[in-house]
């Protein structure tokens, strides 16, 4: 069986064409510049030299043909026939409060994720672009939904209700929703399984660290709380978006320097962060480098990112009662032993102890302990893997398994997985 | 010594006269209504029927002049002459970086509060105002300001940018402040008394909690973080204000509902908090109350104010390391006991036990601490006194005895003062 994940953006479609049975991915790629013109498609597979072709792609549609295309013709081909490929799941950003887990995609769906899209204006509509292209290219296929949102659909209402009108919960849909869900997935149960625990026997915080940030607290396995908002643009400080601010400020920069709305919040989201920060970079090894030569603002960077941090794990330890661990994953999280170590100092009257030499030698892309070993909370570097959330939840609706995520045996929740 | 205590709002000027010998009040009283009509006074005199005169105040200026002839005339005099009094403490609510501590104000020192008076546009004019109008009014007192913001100034540069565009704070001071700086200084000074040591050697959480809610981290006597921000929008669930949100949704809501930034404005600042989530009440009491009777809305406001309370300790015990005490005080902080018993509860796994009956039975008014006898970290109820950290800056002033906060000898820091 032959699964295709999808992940289309605004100006981007990202595939992988994943092998089931034999469990690897026979083919990735992405469409760029999709409906901004010069758009070309690259590829990669396995034991091959990448492919790329320019290719006009005005739509979703031409992207997800032109994919089509490069899988089943040569020089790039992959398969023989596209009918081989049994579903396609789509990553779909927000599913607001209607989905609490992935899902296979018919007309009631896809029109409960239309009714959403409000809430994640340039996100959801690209995602129901690539939904409705496949349904019109491949209409075999069964087309299955992942969302971002679904793995904190089981927060409480303390946690999730903002102190604002309630009328804008009502009519609106303003609440916390929290994102980055197949990853907090991901790696709590894999840090379950280097517990020797079921996940529904785990209190952790998982702090999945890339450009984007976000931290969940989990409590019996479940999602009780995360960093991310209505938006992903709360919680964290992360590459290019401010995170926490105090609520009056885009209000206050809208009347001192003349900014419309709009103008706030593409300046909130795409040069705020470490990047507002430093007033260069996003890329914090660029932020380590230029801090380690005496760039005072990309030290100052690095210590507010860190001391928030910090700040999250008191704050999540508080809302999750006594915790087993602590999990650091994703781009800055699984590779920067020096935030790592700068969200961890301080911390030991919380019991929680970690070893500096095994932090600063862990090898990028290993799943280790941190933690000293006689540390009342453990501390690990899980790598993420969101694909593979994505390939099973596929996989288990195909054959009628899938459930509950903590009623269903993902592989990578069992003791003896091992992470390629 | 007499000192006359001023604190003017946009449209009211309340007063304190105060003895600092006797070290009692003599009158204390508010004109109301200030530039709006119908404006008048109230003052309340030891021993004495409350006085009430209505009399037009179109400007700060006849609101003070009102004032000394309520304290100097009959029938509600309380001084033969005004010459009586020594100084005017006037309290200024954004001091912005320029004022660590209370100062005696001169033409450079009212300079340098107009230059910060767009950080508080709603704030700031008024309190000029009143400083003004007492230079004129009585040319020769002593006019002292006292800031709101001052405590906070030893925050270390990691708490207080926010990660935005760095130009946002040097050209417009965007950074976090801090609030309520005379109520965290006080309780912080009575707790150190209380746990028998130096301020210098304590490490503490001071949780102000009335309309308006702020959170001190403090180490070793000096604030490191508050949870109040370039405003005091920021932070906890207030009675009537948001505080910690996504910092998109005001872009989100504007779109969604057709709003202008100042009607949005309005509603983060004015009903939001509790006020927003209830629809119905900002005072607590009425909130608790409703909630006893089945509202399900008031219970929520009471799990998402105190689950935010509990987020914060756990925030700032990550920031500030081993804790030797928290401290609630203000209005709700001293008087609501449900409130606090919310906001400690399952915290036992960071140190903290309370004695719910101690909590529950302490008497209004009074300084204890409601931590079980073997609590690692005490929790103590202190009544917060600003006007008396406000008295004892001015008079120290005045003698010259004045110094920093941490080398000042305040009488409330002594281990044998006894609050009121």
């Amino acid at each position: 069986m032959l699964i295709l994940a999808l992940n289309c953006g605004s100006s981007s479609v990202k595939y992988n064409l994943f092998d089931w049975a034999g469990k690897q991915t026979l083919a990735k790629g992405v469409v760029e510049r999709v409906m901004i013109g010069e758009s070309f498609i690259t590829q990669s597979v396995p034991g091959r030299e990448d492919y790329r072709l320019e290719k006009d792609c005005p739509d979703h549609t031409t992207a997800i043909q032109l994919i089509i295309r490069t899988l089943t013709e040569a020089p790039s081909a992959v398969l023989d026939n596209i009918d081989a490929i049994s579903a396609v799941g789509h990553r779909v950003v927000h599913g607001g409060e209607k989905f609490t887990r992935s899902v296979r995609i018919d007309e009631e769906v896809l029109a409960a994720i239309r009714s959403v899209q409000h809430l994640a204006p340039l996100h959801n509509p690209p995602n129901i672009a690539g939904i409705e292209a496949v349904q019109n290219i491949l209409p075999q296929v069964v087309n299955i939904a992942i969302f971002d949102t679904a793995f904190h659909q089981t927060m409480p209402r303390h946690a999730y209700i903002y102190a604002l009108p309630y009328a804008w919960y009502e009519q609106y849909g303003v609440r916390r929703y929290g994102f980055h869900g197949t990853s907090h997935l991901y790696v709590s149960k894999r840090a379950a399984a280097l517990l020797g625990k079921h996940a529904r026997d785990c209190n952790l915080i998982t702090m999945h660290i890339g450009n984007g940030v976000s931290h969940c607290a989990i409590r019996n396995g479940i999602s009780i709380d995360t960093s991310m908002g209505l938006t992903p643009l709360e919680g964290a400080v992360m590459g290019t978006r401010c995170g926490d601010i105090d609520p009056a400020i885009p209000h206050f920069m809208m009347k001192m320097a003349d900014l419309s709305p709009d103008e706030m919040d593409r300046l909130l989201n795409k040069k705020s962060g470490v990047l507002g920060i430093t007033g260069r970079y996003t890329d914090r090894r660029d932020i380590i480098q230029a801090a380690e030569s005496g760039d005072e603002r990309c030290q100052l960077s690095l210590e507010i990112e860190c001391y928030r941090l910090r700040k999250y794990i008191g704050a999540y330890l508080a809302a999750v009662g006594p915790l087993d661990a602590i999990v650091f994953t994703a781009g800055v999280g699984e590779h920067s032993w020096l935030i790592r170590q700068m969200a961890l100092q301080h911390l030991e009257h919380l019991g929680i102890h970690f070893d500096k030499q095994r932090n600063r030698d862990l090898a990028s892309g290993l799943e280790a302990a941190i933690s000293s070993p006689d540390s009342p909370i453990k501390v690990f570097v899980i790598p993420t893997n969101e694909e593979l959330v994505f390939i099973e939840d596929v996989a288990a609706i195909l054959d009628g398994s899938y459930a509950d995520h903590m009623d269903f045996a993902y592989s990578f929740a069992h003791p003896d997985y091992k992470p390629r």
